[in-house]
């Protein structure tokens, strides 16, 4: 089927390529020139502008958004929302808070225009193992974007899950999910280096990967990571977030669902992007004062457990 | 090769089974009659004091305890060392402080007894599919007895980690990985509960497998826990703990490594064994002081979030 893809960083250009690669007609838009240029030498049809992309694809058109969440997103639906027509639809792939998806959905609606919103996992490995994909909208639109969603994702991969925001629900907890995988697997290695013995922790992870409860594929990750850096010497202790564990928790507190696990990984993550901080100092001066316990300086920048 | 196996549990008699079918010669003893009885009657020959099961191994003997750790092993170890003679091999597959087994090893050494600790991750299924063995001692005693070690793993999981008490080691860091792995499960699916949404669990935890980051053999389980029981309503909130994540947290404490969703994750089993919290009834008795705010009498027993 004919598709139109915005946004074509490292997802947007991967679903465009599988798509393309599997017979889809893909026409791609980036506001970056130099992206366009780099989907184009993938073989993928690129145009200048929004309103050009819309102009070339035949109606009723089916555009996939797969942009950062927020303003990036919420632009250009705004902009998109003057470019569409009725019975066009909108899909959005990217991480978007499922609220702002409920409120574009109805807005867009008034217009004829259905909104898909897709939740996409799987990375960067997903251009070549398939991705997952949970949709969350009108069934219809739904059933009509799915020779797509099919080709997208891995066999199996790909699921209407429920209403509009259903998908990105979905996909948020899936990521907030992931955050606890994440910081549980590296308190758990971490505690192994820390252990006196010697071990291989990728020849570890390798192990735990054959007919061990804690098999998975980011364990298969971490074995490559530990092959090619076993002591991670070359990479700093600093961790992005990219709002999904916000969400999540923000959800789950409106719902009095205790999360702590959740909370506490993506608090983790807060640390981490500190260079000091400032309620340990706190700590530590509060601690001389009552107790005249030891203060170090900033200057003296050796920590000690 | 011939095998003596001690404690015939849901672990033990797996194992034994295992490597019997695997054409190992495999001897029984549990001080339980009916798990001798379950055993024999599934073709392991068994025998009735653990003095005649030494007996019945030709030396050097090579004998497998799958007990419960504490009490039961160190208990067993203690018999063993004075039935097994110089030369013969002792292999603690059970959940072992590894403290205790480096305690073991070093005491059994010097009557010329090996003893090796492996950590056996794979569950029930593992009789089936296969375990992953992790096996820490002297690396010429696992040599010995690397064929039932083979034969027992699922193919590639079963491998010589380090010194005495590296297998138990890696098993308790493995168990507490899988304490916040379960957790966020636990955490994700009950926020998808209560997001508004009908979500088919089961459905999403199967959609999930394929191709998403978080795809793992839990989540495989998770799947076929909510086919069988969507709404979980036969189940209490109910958790134990054996040992491992405890053992784990301190292991961390003293080493001076953070690892707050371990932490967190054998806290919410604990929280989860208790039928009221004194700590809330307490908080919501100052808060109701200061505030005025709202209690709840002990007859009411109603919970809002």
């Amino acid at each position: 089927m004919q598709l139109g893809i915005v946004g074509l960083g490292r997802m947007g250009l991967g679903i465009a390529t599988r798509l393309n690669r599997r017979g889809h007609e893909v026409r791609g838009y980036d506001r970056d020139p130099e992206r366009r240029r780099e989907a184009t030498g993938q073989g993928i049809a690129c145009s200048e502008t929004l309103s050009e992309l819309t102009k070339n694809l035949a109606v009723p058109r089916v555009v996939w958004l797969m942009l950062p969440a927020g303003q990036s997103t919420n632009e250009t639906i705004e902009s998109l929302s003057e470019l569409l027509e009725s019975g066009d639809i909108l899909i959005d792939g990217g991480n978007s808070f499922y609220r702002d998806t409920v409120r574009h959905a109805e807005r867009l609606k008034n217009q004829g225009i259905q909104l898909l919103d897709a939740g996409v996992s799987g990375g960067v490995r997903g251009q070549h193992d398939g991705y997952c994909v949970m949709v969350g909208g009108e069934k219809e639109a739904y059933e009509k974007v799915q020779p797509a969603f099919r080709d997208l994702a891995m066999k199996g991969g790909c699921a209407y899950v429920g209403r509009s925001g259903a998908g990105h629900f979905a996909k948020m907890v899936h990521n907030a999910i992931e955050y606890t995988f994440l910081q549980g697997l590296g308190e758990g290695f971490e505690l192994l280096r820390n252990s006196g013995y010697e071990y291989d922790l990728a020849s570890l992870a390798d192990l735990w990967n054959h007919g061990s409860v804690i098999r998975s594929w980011l364990l298969e990750l971490a074995e490559e990571v530990f092959r090619s850096s076993p002591d991670l010497e070359d990479v700093r202790g600093w961790v992005a977030d990219s709002g999904e564990a916000r969400w999540a928790l923000q959800e789950a507190l409106e719902r009095g669902v205790p999360v702590p696990t959740t909370a506490m990984s993506l608090i983790m993550r807060l640390r981490s992007r500190q260079e000091d901080s400032f309620s340990a100092k706190l700590v530590a001066k509060l601690r001389e004062a009552f107790g005249g316990h030891e203060v170090k300086s900033s200057r003296d920048d050796r920590r000690m457990p």
